[in-house]
């Protein structure tokens, strides 16, 4: 089973790597893209006893995410927990 | 609308980062997390022409994740335009 962890900049936090791409894709005439935000992606595999308890995985997951993968200051997270 | 890409290692490719976190789990006493891989998370949002059209949304943001955001040597990419 697989876990997936997405941690983003806050909104009021400067991405300065977001802009470089979005800046990239306009000198390269791509159209249409009016923002662009990067980020870090985390694909947990699960083993034995967490990927047999859906609902403990997704506690987990959460605490993981949010203690060890999530700088609070200046980051924020999403997650999913595959079924 | 927004579109969002995650770009990876392939599974080939060592990811030390990746290998690295999962250490520090351990470490910290984490437990049933069998493997972690780090990823890049791209959020583009996308404007008046490009969200008025889905399907060329669609085939628009894969050229971008393709042409700009992945290195096809050793990274692979999926995508997901909102509905």
């Amino acid at each position: 089973m697989k876990a997936h962890v997405y941690v983003t900049l806050k909104r009021s936090v400067l991405d300065a790597q977001g802009q470089t791409v979005a800046g990239a894709l306009r000198r390269m005439d791509f159209k249409g893209i009016a923002d662009v935000r990067q980020g870090k992606y985390f694909q947990l595999t699960l083993d034995g006893s967490l990927a047999a308890d859906p609902a403990r995985a997704q506690v987990e997951v959460e605490r993981i995410a949010r203690e060890v993968l999530t700088n609070p200051v200046i980051e924020e997270f999403t997650l999913r927990v595959e079924p």
